[in-house]
């Protein structure tokens, strides 16, 4: 059973209830947390046979809202549908969870109640940016805004693993993000992150890339911490808006503009799916026991979906289970720096 | 005189002589500075009447390449054209100084010949991002990669400076850039800057702004690092690049819609001139007590011409002096925080 956190996210629960409907009509068993009241009424007018399908409500009393701060929020709403879910899934009650909600409080959650694996100093969360000619996954994207050099190496076993596994790419390329190709620059940490993966010869590191050429198709991971890599995913997720709202309007300066727009609208269209961040299901939270799949706040019903779609694929082939195996013994092989030996300790911003 | 740095630029040395050429035509007097083996046969060949324009070459033994670490190329490459050619201005021989060359260098020059104006702790780089509706002034975009909390304040100070002389606005918004909308969201240096934006009087504060929102014109003036602002300049180059290049390979797909994109074109080319980065000239350093223009790497012939007419605007209006004036007035205003007082200097990354 995939839990989803039926309260989470800015159009819900709307969407979730849409998205849990149409994922049990392929037969997945979902469980929708949060306030039956709400729930029950939902799921009866947009289908009066929801009982016939493989859903159930679990009522919980509290949601966690998008002001909360995450870490108070996880400690004083017990019964919130978020960490009723997560607390499902420890529990051996649902296999996976599904939340569009409050992502550092569901990164908080994961982290304390199914806990991080053996040898990983930070949870990170990963996702494919559309590239040129395929796909870069970028990790972290907001899990971390304050990275240790170590983070980055292990971001980047994490994101060697992910991108293997799921690409079947046996040695992907490892990029580092920085403000520019050569080694000396980037932040104090950005460097010092750059020399421990330098040395790391458990992946296939192929240097600094700057964001410029991010789409360029010449890696296969871009390691960064999660304020600089939250910046970069939702500056191209701002930029592809701000370019259709640009196109459009210059399509409204006259009517023979407007007919161009109109006779490319299926060029835009194909664009506008390439660039639908909303869409692209979920982000799995790499470095935990469970499977925790956190969505896009924007999430409409066919992200949902496609999120719950993705939880069930993880919980079916048991994904986590050799990834975090495998984890635990790359981070435990000699190659992988002790953090306290990292001469960025004596450094301060 | 505008001192132009004609060694320096992925596109150097023809596009600045080029772009030399064409200010010079406007009467501007421009100092090419560099090996005049090689420049003086490239203006013979681009204007044999080159002689009779404000022209002159200013022969400079060394060049800093890209892959020279900047303060080492300061100290070593006395001769090199980016340092003879702030030098001139810092001694009066020149008014300005355009480089497309190694930004790094020319922060480090900079500042160290030029001196920071009175209270800066840093000096920093502001430009215009385009934005669906207008133009958001971000700062900083690469002059400094760790801040302390103290340093956004004051980038905020510039920033609003900047604007309200450059647009008229007489209090412009101020945003911080974060990985969310919430206070409590950002890195511990972004959270500690908020804390000190917010009780900064002498600003407009808006509060955080996530890159997703940086184009919806709600402020005026984006205050970040010097890295996760080159990120969002260069991840939004990088998007506008990949776009057109789906945009080109999606018209490639069939006669039919190749015939939809050649009459989009129009709209196609309205789209290509405002996210060309490359054009919009220069960045003036600020900070510092003379005009150092920074050119983008990738400028062509038109935006070294674009920087050099704004270096002669900056210079002809003695704009910095009276910037750099109420600057130091700013800061010495009781309102700023003291950097001592800071609870970040508990702080480790």
């Amino acid at each position: 059973m995939v839990a989803l956190d039926a309260m989470g996210g800015d159009k819900a629960p709307t969407v979730n209830v849409l998205g849990a409907i149409n994922a049990a009509k392929k037969g997945i068993e979902v469980g929708l947390f949060g306030d039956q009241a709400v729930l029950e009424p939902l799921l009866d007018r947009h289908n009066p046979q929801w009982r016939k399908l493989p859903l159930s409500i679990i009522h919980c009393t509290q949601t966690i809202a998008m002001t909360d701060e995450p870490a108070r929020a996880v400690v004083k709403k017990k019964d919130a549908s978020l960490i009723r879910a997560i607390e499902a899934v420890v529990h051996g009650c649902a296999d996976a969870i599904v939340s569009a909600g409050h992502s550092g409080a569901a990164l908080v959650a994961g982290t304390l109640l199914s806990r991080r694996v053996q040898g990983v100093m930070r949870p990170a969360i990963g996702t494919f940016l559309p590239t040129k000619n395929g796909q870069l996954f970028c990790i972290d994207i907001g899990a971390n805004t304050d990275c240790k050099p170590e983070y980055f190496e292990q971001f980047a076993l994490m994101g060697h693993l992910y991108v293997r596994t799921v690409k079947g790419i046996n040695k992907p390329r490892i990029a580092l993000l920085s403000n520019g190709q050569e080694p000396y620059k980037g932040s104090m940490a950005v460097k010092s992150a750059y020399a421990l993966l330098e040395k790391n010869s458990q992946i296939d590191f192929v240097g600094s890339l700057q964001a410029r050429d991010i789409f360029d198709d010449t890696a296969d991971v871009l390691v960064c911490d999660g304020f600089a890599g939250n910046v970069l995913l939702k500056t191209a997720q701002g930029m592809a808006g701000a370019i259709a709202y640009w196109l459009k309007q210059e399509a409204d300066r006259s009517i023979l503009k407007k007919i161009m727009g109109l006779c490319s609208k299926p060029l835009f269209n194909a664009l506008k799916r390439k660039t639908d961040y909303a869409r692209t299901g979920g982000a799995l939270l790499l470095g935990i026991n469970h499977p925790v799949i956190i969505a896009h706040g924007h999430s409409d019903e066919l992200a949902i979906e496609r999120a719950i779609v993705y939880a069930h694929e993880v919980a079916q082939t048991k994904f986590l289970d050799s990834f975090n195996h495998e984890l635990t013994s790359l981070i435990g092989s000699g190659t992988l720096s002790d953090p306290g030996s990292s001469s960025y300790r004596q450094l301060t911003v």
